[in-house]
């Protein structure tokens, strides 16, 4: 054993254990939140060992009677840890000890501290998946109804920020929705991973004394129980599925937000943002920022890259606010139909006029060419696409006639988008029956 | 329009287009990989034109035929790749009209740029999910035939590199394998998520040509279509979750090279390396390096970070490259069993040793402590902890007695952990055929 | 040795070595730009072998005119690469072993690889950084000299996206051209870390043949010698440095990439890209792309994340690209100066309206709430801010009088920022001055 | 102004401000460690006000001794944070209020909320990069006293985790401290660049009431001021550097700390950290775990990836502990010479085998290949390299003769290493000089 008396060049002085070491080791700060899990693992756990003969009916009665009362105290906030509890874990059995004396000290025979550490963490993110995903479901849901309730606004679909083509406020809503609804998909897969037993797998090698894993099982309503037990103490996939689960989840969140700081621009003057959802600056007085939504942009950042407990604390923590806060401004944000309309422009409707000509039996790629050729005329002419007369139309193409006026008519746009997935009102309508089914099957 | 006669300011000379951004902006260099997805979502879709009245039956059939002569000329090396064709699709349907003339433009009517690439690359990374898949089967398939033909090699488990408790060379394999088998359950899941239609979602707004998307599903062998057109051309979920999972994958197999490489140190000597998968030194005669070990470990951290098209085509070499050599590190390392054996040491049987007393009454934590003390005793008189007398033992405890002697067997220590998941011989088997059916039920 | 013939438990073939590790361990596809620094370093070091006798002055001369030989034939594109040349080092060795026989097996002597291949990277990155250095600097002066020219153009600053202070539109491009001054310091101070010599530190222990590494420091030019050979050979924190300068210096031009686009859209209307930086979409005739900004903003996401030589390469191309396609960007961007103004809106000068009640005496933070005050009562009676009549500012504060309707003059309001680093005509001269005097002092 | 009568679609109720979105935007809880140069940065710009004739001599008296009385309240426990207080600033401001009424408005005239966050959060960064320095210099000194005190020992140094070449003990510490060294050069530079002074930049025009930013920069003590304000506001690079450089440093120590587990295994055997960083295993009573070198390893993991002010307080946190933690292991860790020396094996010598032959003027190629045909008669004969017979060591080259038994010797190998940076002992001792001299230049 190393001599203590010390250090031989230099350096700070240390004691039996170097106090910085110490504190750089604890995590109770953060690991508190799993008392419940804690209590609830052990006493599974005790009950286990009662069953394998380790523990009699009144020891094992005692502990769960004194767990209990652990419990008790953390949610009356009355528990209180030691500066020496390193970690929930500690403090919980520190305190049973103080309860009940040295039977406390059978509760964690062929237990080791990993066993009970990815249990609690899995008891912990099982419950928050569940949190998590209704916060998500009602986030979605407030959407859907939203696109419903406004599938006859139009305004200008961007790609590349350049106005592309008039499409249904809905369909700008939905594509955000069905986004959404793979990341609860997702976060359902996620906790199916999660919902798998690993206690009584011991240090390493497994436990030697003949605990029933099964009965843990149907104790903790686990799905399924871990295949090794070397693997079971140390995987931490589960964690790292959450986070990224998570970060998908903020791009996604993100992504709408930046559209939506971008729509309540002056410039823009699409919508505009509740005041609940927005705050002022200390300098300038005429300016109310989008503080909710760049918040929401500027978490996605700090979402990942972290692969470790105290994350997702953090992240959970981060994720259920998001959550919240979208759905808030989802729900009260106004729009402001008119100005909608008045960016719709009729050089956004050049792929129409492309599509009028292939109708008429031109290839694309001419038709492409052709509408271009127009574009670039009214451009030279400074006027807009739809003033061109059907005699200038037809020096580009013979194939212009008459009919061609029909084409300058946003609703008439985008009604011809009726295939699967469009922008056309059936094809709105059946974007969000089935968002709604989706939803439906994934709360079962 | 902008006068492009130049540069106001200084500047670099710009012509029409900058060449610097003209070589910056093409993706042929990588992207040629999908040249046959192309010509395969090509020729669905001039089918879904035809059937929406928008190519005569004669037209598609040119087309069709055309494309084949395409994938033909690719397939055989002959295809010439024009330094203006900026992607792979351009390409293609350049040589298309070279071909056929006028009636290639027809092809594109209603499908945008975003549609074709997005629909090419889920062929793609489809085909490819199916062989990672079969890779990574192979390599499972391999450690589980290697697991259960060493069944009865103990060695040491190691926590924190230190070591912890015998256990089975086995037991370490499957610990491995079945992390394994995590990754291939999520790229199936992946590969669910890829397999989705996106074609006939036009720019941004849909398709406005009564293209059926069901035809295309079909013709194409899609398992569900996109529900958003927006959504569908810009969401990249299932690049990000490929990446996320070969990530993950590369971490597991990183973490196994990282024993492997400790195990063949001189210093450990469990294990040899193939001269297959080593390399020497340019410098140092006597060396034979890891390399291939090391390799993976250094491609882990390549894996991530990247959320591109490129990224994929990378990264997928990348997964296919290991799993080749994982496996066949597997298949031809040499163990040595008696560097194995004398590897263990009696203070791995400390747990052991508590447990003994706990099987006599004492709780756990007592146990724990009294078999403590004599790891202290044997390391202060400098013996081995099985060299204790058991006289000396019951100055510790009274509860030892002579049976303390069966705890000094690594056979019957290991063969204790029966339950769910230990590296007791029963267990161990238990894994294989859990592993096995696995196996099994994923590639149905 | 361990016995080749073979995989004991399955897996694929494996030959002597296992082709696709051979692959996989090659680096020849992407180091082959070290070519010229490669035979720049072994000349180095072949006279340093001959100071220390282990090389004739016939022998030395004879190598260094193979040398130069190599080089030829790879300036000439002649050098023919054998499959087996698993990296730029190992080619070039053995071409000159084809070409002067056994003497070429002398140039290695106490020179591991390691040796070899961290001069021959620092020598590429200290050329590199002076190139990059170039381009950065060309870019800035194209900025400076715009902001000069430009200098009366007044345009709003946004903060969260909305309308803020009226202020200079080079103010806006210096803001920008300072950020990059900042990298160009950081790039100097990067390649003053790699400009050190590591030639001379062998393996690990060093070099112990008398090989005078101060001779090779003068032969190679380089700034300083490392101090310890394990770390010479092992450390690649210049490596890390470089990819975090890329990706700092990536976020700046990225930044401006994204005000550009923005400043570019339909809504906003105050700038427009030259056609050399834009390209249009496959499927709507009238769409004009800002790809060049793009690319430039997606690049910037792929730059960091990797430390290793491939990377280097990959991100240098990257670099050079795109500062190029910047300095293009903004020398050929034009601007609308009267949308620039009519984007000037009274609100904006709200603060300028609290300036003035503080000249007159009302602590800041009720001048703040006065002002926001008048604000809320334009918006309430739908007026301009400015054309609230002076009784009902009065309303708000006795304070108001007459004078305050030259509050209401963009010129005059940005005319008072005078202050160091303000957006005052005086300020934006002296930020001009200050950046190229930078640059001045960062070009010596 | 939106009606906030409300939620139109559903959702959570919201109230003026949502509450989940209130906590979500506050900062308080990790900011407050700006309390001091908050009231420092204020009392700076209170005097900028006086002499701008914006504050009477006697307000700024009173806002002086009111900031004092603040500042007083921090460090003694007594300020009392309300639920209400955004951040410090606001904490701050808001407390002066108290004291001072109306006058304490005057406080924030011209200056922003950013423009305070920004340069409070450099001048509490420009103290602590003091502090991290000298915790850095602290451990590198005590580094090159032990590196000095053992200069004596030889022990394997390994490359690939293989043996490589006999070593000094004291070139292994100076290789890590050598590194340390490069980042303690460039935290002096990221502190240099975190000198400078922002305070004068208003919102994002500047400040138009003519506040002397030079008499800011020197009541502060800032080396340089910010050239351009909008810029000035919002730019963070230096708290991107400052992470990097703590991404860079923990890579250093993390592989330090690999190193040292490493040789702390009972395989290896070749140190002994103290049991002041040690800890104990809940389950099995043997273990003694590094966990304060495992601790460091998986804390640099967490460093990176952030690049908030959050993330500054963290990492700062985690590398003031972390750099104790490093010095108290290195200054208290028990070397094993004996088992460092029992380690050092015959075929380590190969090199130096080798370089016999090309003193002997053969070729380093062909004496390479001699020497590792030497290391394979030798494994086939299953005897240590140097017990080879001379004869058998004719049979490969008759360049051998009786003087090659001076190989043999691991303190002769070593002092062949005397170029500079090598391991022979007049080298390490030039190493040892050369590390203090630059302490001592970067102190100064």
């Amino acid at each position: 054993m190393a001599s203590e008396s010390g250090k031989l060049w230099g350096g700070r002085f240390v004691g039996a254990v170097d106090p910085v070491m110490e504190k750089f080791n604890s995590s109770i700060a953060y690991d508190r939140a799993l008392w419940e899990v804690d209590v609830q693992g052990s006493k599974a756990y005790s009950r286990g060992l009662q069953k394998a003969g380790l523990l009699t009916k009144e020891e094992m009665d005692q502990i769960l009677h004194a767990l209990d009362k652990v419990a008790e105290e953390w949610a009356q906030g009355t528990f209180k840890v030691n500066p020496s509890d390193e970690d929930i874990h500690t403090a919980n059995e520190r305190r049973l000890k103080e309860l009940i004396g040295e039977t406390a000290g059978k509760l964690h025979t062929g237990r080791s501290r990993n066993d009970q550490v990815v249990t609690d963490l899995r008891l912990w993110m099982r419950q928050d998946c569940s949190r998590l995903s209704a916060l998500l479901w009602e986030l979605i849901r407030t959407m859907v109804d939203r696109a419903e309730a406004e599938h006859d606004v139009l305004f200008p679909g961007y790609t590349h920020l350049q106005r592309a083509q008039p499409i249904r406020w809905s369909h700008w809503i939905l594509s955000h929705a069905v986004a959404l609804t793979r990341d609860s998909e997702r976060l359902l897969e996620v906790q199916k991973r999660i919902n798998v037993l690993p206690l009584g797998s011991g240090a390493i090698a497994g436990n030697p004394l003949g605990v029933d894993r099964e009965l843990l099982q149907a104790e903790l309503n686990f799905g399924a129980i871990t295949l090794n037990s070397m693997d079971a103490t140390s995987e931490r996939d589960f964690v790292a599925e959450f986070l990224f689960w998570a970060s998908l989840c903020m791009t996604h969140l993100s992504r709408m937000a930046e559209d939506l700081i971008l729509y309540g621009t002056k410039e823009f003057s699409f919508v505009q943002l509740s005041d609940a959802y927005s705050t002022g600056s200390s300098l300038m007085p005429q300016k109310k920022n989008p503080d909710s939504l760049e918040l929401i942009r500027s978490k996605a950042g700090r979402v990942f890259g972290r692969e470790d407990k105290e994350a997702v604390f953090e992240v959970s923590d981060t994720m259920s606010a998001v959550l919240q806060v979208a759905t808030g401004v989802i729900s009260t944000l106004q729009i402001h139909r008119e100005n909608m309309a008045r960016a719709l422009s009729p050089d956004m409707l050049a792929t129409d006029l492309a599509y009028y000509l292939v109708r008429k039996g031109m290839p694309f790629r001419q038709a492409h060419e052709a509408s271009g050729r127009a574009v670039f005329l009214a451009e030279t002419k400074g006027v807009a696409l739809n003033q061109l007369s059907l005699k200038e139309l037809q020096t580009i193409s013979p194939l212009f006639s008459g009919d061609v006026s029909r084409v300058w008519d946003y609703g008439h746009s985008v009604e011809q988008y009726t295939t699967l997935g469009g922008t056309a009102r059936s094809s709105v309508d059946w974007q969000i029956g089935q968002v709604r089914a989706l939803l439906r099957a994934q709360r079962a």
